[in-house]
């Protein structure tokens, strides 16, 4: 669907200059592909809810970066892209690492980009610990593809 | 997750017998697994929408149905078991063929089952129509599997 | 947010002429305002579930079909837009009389319009069933409003 | 519904015990009734997104906060709830002041507490930014209300 070879590497660097507090908060693209990506969070016992769990808006934030950078693969880098929808089911309790979100592209289509999300806890994916579902709207419509 | 051996053919005759009117609007059972279950439509003209599109609410049914059926794998057929709440996004225009929605099994709770459903025309299982996501409530809450 | 002035029985005509299926099952537009639309689903015992239950995809038919009507307040009854994704979440079990549906308009956007949509059985306004959001796609994107 | 008379006083004292960053990070308790709560993020440029923007994140955590003080009203402080599934729609750039989100309850069930979010800037209540529903799971399951 896209002829794009984008790294995590540069992705990182994109996402630390334009969200340097998301970059800092320790959130990084961990692996890219044709019509998916992964997004880490670097767990932080400082953010931590009591019984050290990773919170909702945590897991929310990952699902979210692991859908823009799924966007990243069908558009580029520099093209503009904004959330438009997600819907997150909290499965577990999340506990005890970092956290992993790997999104697959649904739709790449002409003014949306739709995709599917997975969360576990990194070394239990047979345990997630959440799934989401978004969009992205493209800020210029294109062609579909 | 289930010591359960359900049949296709056990669960359609289960829903003829309950939910006769699904039955004879063409909905069945096609596949069941440990942890998965397949639903269908049968393509009938008489249903369809102008340009001959399946119309959101037959895909809606088949996407409930398909995870209705994920709940028996988990609890057997005689459990009580109703929709909690439903998301759906529409992919692409549904048409020419029957309607296959293959639902998956994210977490069976105490009190929820969570799955989510990928939805395509027969024969075109790479350009998906749409994607669900959605839980049952068990009527009685059990102990957490 | 339109000028529009369109009667719910201008809408019922032209769905009985486009989905005829739609207005021979029972479904009709009650009112129409600026930004709101009220669906209805005349009860039919043929339909109903075991326990005379008001099934889910009926429900999701009459809260899309409202939020269907509150595009027609911004676009005008020909304009073509179809769902893109609908949210559903069933509240108490929906049994004994017509279904009512009222969907109030969020946003009208360049590519999207989306609503919230409040379901009960009629005369039992203050116990909702279910409740919905959801938009709908133009299929040709418009300046924004 | 109920009869607990709490303040948002009380509910912000409680936070700042349980979850010492949300506190620090400008979430707060607005306004608090039968079946209602608002919760606030204070404007705070340094979590802006380029152009000014109030992030995804942010804006969920708002409505999962109101959310989850309208659990409050339905269960007191100390009892148990978490966040189970939550869609957020995001319908306009949110730019230029606090944030407000209002939470109405839809559903106070034995095991779930559902309800709706309304989210907008600081003194531009008709242009909401976003719209979010979601519910809340209890514990330890009680009787219905």
């Amino acid at each position: 669907m896209s002829s794009l070879t984008l790294t995590p590497e540069e992705v990182d660097a994109f996402v630390a200059r334009v969200y340097p507090i998301t970059a800092a908060e320790g959130y990084r693209c961990a692996e890219l592909g044709e019509d998916f990506a992964v997004a880490t969070w670097r767990h932080d016992e400082r953010a931590l809810r009591p019984g050290g769990l990773i919170s909702g808006p945590v897991q929310f934030a990952t699902a979210d970066l692991a859908l823009w950078f799924v966007s990243f693969t069908q558009l580029g880098l520099e093209a503009m892209a904004v959330t438009s929808d997600m819907q997150i089911a909290f499965l577990r309790p999340a506990r005890g690492g970092d956290l992993v979100a790997r999104a697959e592209l649904l739709r790449a289509g002409k003014t949306r980009i739709t995709g599917r999300v997975l969360l576990w806890i990194d070394g239990d994916e047979d345990r997630p610990v959440a799934h989401a579902t978004g969009s992205y709207a493209r800020l210029r419509p294109v062609e579909p593809t």
